[in-house]
């Protein structure tokens, strides 16, 4: 089977640069997709790193100037992995140049950016998604035709977390290579862009849409040496931020993200608590999906660990036999190959920049109303 | 060794009722008490239930009205194990009476009624004690231990659920015998007095004063058929009640109690999350600490599960042999121990009333934020 | 109603005296028995400790001598609980004398001793029962329930094992008081009778006769210091037992018991895998079961843990509410109370003297085994 | 940095070639190695399936007849990773042929065989590694740093699992493409081969020498039909194989591999219980080590869970951060990474053909015990 060669300009080479060309390579090696995906180029400023990146992954080619990377005929798709603050701009002229367009997440450091960056697609009527990634853990992808079903009924709870404890060290700068997401000026905001919003996200994608929330954010520590000045500055983003709030369809929710919980690396979890079911999932053990049914027989209700690595589970035919994991990375060859297989149909792939939208809609109320101490509306 | 006799009336003889007269039963058999505990007499209305529990129990006496049982001189104590509107009522005029006081939670069914109970018992100058009994679980016994040593330096985050699902159904009738809890006239609140309260207690035992909250509540089915008429009537109680908030020490609340949450039948649980240790509990596994320390070699940090049985555990060198655990009525025993100790001592045990009042004062705050939609100070 | 008394005289004041004692005073309230267990006497060889006994558990008397007890016609049943070398001479005598016969286990130190004392009940026509007291944990009970019901359809293995740690130090002495099970003289056998007999006790009530095994024992301190002489001798007993095995049905049996398993404290543990459905357990969570039903929806298959605290599992209505888990001697409770309720239709509750010596049997040929390395057929 | 080429060429293309060809293409882009794989030839005898392999996974060319792959002068490594019956014939002609050697486990169908591999790489002299892939678990190889590090002082007690349910259908057909695992002749042994090999190879790495074995094994299903004819024939597997033994260290073997244990689809377990330590693993939640040290304070020990993510983990730097797990396949890519990284210094890394062959030595004794029902010594 000819394959149609899809080809990729990256932007950025860190560690989502990593993962995405990832990706890209392994996608159609276990995966039977009518495109595959070419590394033409990679584009950083500094041109020995990217020389490095492109040697290691197999580009064919660099650019130090995204503009450059942009205006060149021979690549279909511009992938932004690069910090927060370039995404709109970068973004914006691709879509003006007709590229397909992938984008980390947050989209925007904003709503106002990221209703920008939607904008400037639906123009250029070009495909396009952002990486939240989490959206292809099987067990999230399970959970999802779960509640599709109506297995759930009404929904009365939803709750998640995402905590981590990398930053509790007075000692930790901030700013500069590898530290932007401590700096708000790049990235947008702290914990609420960086973790809260992939909780967000995958509630929209699991529970529909978030009307109001109050919250509030902390900065436990207010003064770092910047990383490239060793200049003591205050600290611009929020360490913690947290909500209630409720759902359009009348549930509950309960969220935190935090890089102060001493203990948890990478802890996302997340709980959703219906009339006739309830499941719960986390991260550091992203293979595992705990369900809980109402319709077992009474005395032996219970909650029951599904080891997602069969062959009925999403995306898990493709792997290995029942029993082996796969790890963080299949998240991201999973949105390649649905992003591959949508484009096959001329159909577009979720969660598209208007989904990211709407994750930045939450952030921004998030944000207000730490600041405002109301409650505030989201916006849609 | 000769031990002095407390005699103990007791007031209700419902869930409560049997908890506490199991504990003056089994507290003198497993600790080396001061005082031994003599059920004197129980009181309830009607007297054949009465007169069953007594028999059962091996109360000497019956009474029917609780005046009467006040009135006796042959009582030292008055535990008061009634529906939550008799509280203040029967604590007052027992204080009044000279009786010491034991007290089921919460205090008052709102602080108004628990600060003239605190200025009762103040006035009488006679020892008090509010029944919650979590704190002497074990595990949170350990941990308060481990706080108090300095083990997890600055506190940075606290949360705390409890999580039931037993008035999900809507054919759940309201009000009456039994049902109490789902009429708010009586109990004051729905889970923010029943069960919240707990969390709170809990909370304000390890970790402090809260200072601020903004709180939702949510009743989920508005109407119920009143379980003595049939009649349909308005739901009054909240079926959920969530907050977050702010410690004194700085560190973020988070807390929800609900009865509607599929598949926990009393999933109390909490975590401390400090800047050298975190931990978390659940009453599920309630012989189980979680602990996390940082100071743990680098490579070997990880999550300790600790099972609380051995001799040098709180308690538990009272019991068995290390991997033997103990259930739920235990830390109600551990509770007339240390009250009973503590006699001896002329101390007082806690949580004393003046605990119980602060507790209500929290869950004011909480109801008051719910309903206002405003972040609310705590009053002290 | 007007419960009969039974009068009960307990031979032995250790642990398990304690947790018979408790057992017969905690049944009656919490069960709804046609006898009430009347404490008349305790026997202790040291009058000081039997009377220090007598008075904490409410013994009306005491015996320094165990003829005595059994010749006191206000006896009713002989509860012997002492040291395993006295277990057949007092039963036996007793049974002589007609008393109702409860005895701890191993039942006999060998199969020999467990034979005579069958014959002497049988002759005797006395109910009679062994405190093989895990057969009451809820969980256990409701798996045999599972089974009976031929939810498991063929069984193809049955695991256990019974890991302790307590005598890895080589300081530990041997022999004497509270260290008798050190000494094979006394304890007959080593880990073999003092925990493999409770994995075996159970594995025949849930899976039938054993018929082979092929063992190993080990003992990996040869020398310790008596307790009483503080003479350096050669231990005598196994410190490690472990064999495989048929049973009667087909299946596959691996069992070990250890005392040197670091970090398990009491870890019985028991797993069996039928051609339909799995279960497994353990005691330092036995409020739980864990369950794999393979009728269930392929793609939701998984283990469930069920937390057996409703009121349709088995002995748990009688106590608490859903959510709230009971402890160690409540399997204790229950085995009285159904001795109680069996006692009431003239009948015998399981597991009488004949299962405590089909246990001996297994043990004695796993000791066997061990010694000749052969396979060793089970007598019966 | 100009890395050498290593030619490679696979025989095989199953779900071995898979795991193998993924780990030549990743190993390269996650670690610093001095040679880069290149995958010059897939061989299969049906020359479309090996089309479609190496299309999929870029092999440069195929070979249709495995002697031919070996005479090829532009190959420098062979990789065996077709069905057992084929090792030692290709393996050997290779070694002649001068070629590196990788080769899929078990080495051979029995020691015999293995040892004339053995024989022929090292008259070859040339570099052999066997693909026991859970040595690069990178919880197990921090586990075993830990024991080397003396961590665990002497020890007790080594036990390990691997339990599967994929054969408890009738069914289920034997022999033939994708099923040559049930045919004895074509695996050598069922369940001994095919799954208790890897729990043999990783004891011996971790706790050195099986000295002698007790085993039995069960053919649960006596006949099935050919996948191929259709016919009923004779099962000639194991179905299951356990065995207890001991060690050269003193400790005691408990082993079990089965495909009847319903419910568990690869449950790869192992636990170590030592003096000072004990530690346990399973492959379902492959990134977790479990691990109890009694050198913590006393009454804060407890099973730590360590989520393996950390930089300071084995081989975990190269990949994502912490928090993030890998899953099965890293496995393999790490064996290559070490095997490269080894070439680079004219090492070996093991597992070698010698250490594959001491497997065979324990399998052999296992299936001997089993048949004659006696203690077998392990051959060395």
């Amino acid at each position: 089977m000819a394959k149609k060669q899809l080809n990729v300009g990256l932007v950025g080479y860190g560690f989502m640069g990593r993962t995405h060309s990832n990706a890209f390579l392994q996608a159609p090696r276990f995966f039977d997709l009518p495109y595959k995906p070419v590394l033409k180029a990679v584009c950083a400023r500094n041109a020995d790193r990217a020389k490095t990146f492109a040697e290691n992954w197999g580009y064919e080619s660099i650019e130090t100037d995204w503009r450059a990377l942009i205006e060149r005929s021979d690549i279909d798709l511009i992938d932004v992995a690069s910090p927060n603050d370039t995404h709109a701009e970068i973004a914006i002229a691709a879509a003006k140049a007709g590229k397909m367009l992938l984008c980390e997440k947050p989209l925007g450091r904003n709503a106002v950016e990221a209703k920008e960056m939607v904008d400037a697609v639906e123009a250029a009527n070009t495909p396009n998604m952002v990486w939240y990634n989490y959206r292809r853990v099987p067990a999230l992808a399970l959970l999802r035709e779960l509640l599709n079903e109506g297995r759930f009924g009404r929904i009365f709870h939803y709750r998640s977390q995402f905590l981590q404890d990398w930053t509790i060290s007075e000692d930790l700068p901030q700013g500069g290579e590898g530290l932007w997401r401590l700096d708000s000026s790049v990235a947008g905001s702290g914990v609420t862009g960086d973790l809260l919003a992939h909780n967000i996200d995958m509630a929209l994608w699991l529970n529909g849409p978030i009307t109001e929330v109050a919250a509030m954010t902390e900065t436990f520590i207010k003064e770092r040496k910047h990383s490239l000045t060793g200049k003591l500055q205050p600290v611009s983003i929020d360490d913690a931020s947290s909500f209630i709030g409720r759902f359009g369809n009348g549930s509950t929710a309960m969220f935190e993200a935090t890089r102060y919980a001493r203990g948890h690396k990478a802890l996302f979890t997340l709980e959703i608590n219906g009339e006739k079911a309830s499941a719960r999932w986390d991260l550091h053990d992203l293979h595992r999906l705990e369900f809980f049914d109402h319709r077992d027989e009474s005395r032996l209700r219970g909650w029951k660990s599904i080891h997602i690595t069969d062959g009925d589970h999403p995306y898990m035919k493709q792997w290995w036999v029942p029993g082996l994991q796969i790890g963080y990375e299949h998240t991201f060859i999973h949105q390649v190959a649905d992003f591959l297989q949508a484009l096959g149909k001329n159909e577009s792939a979720a969660p598209s920049f208007q989904d990211g939208l709407a994750v930045d809609y939450v952030t921004d109320a998030v944000l207000a109303s730490a600041k405002n101490r109301n409650w505030e509306v989201v916006a849609s």
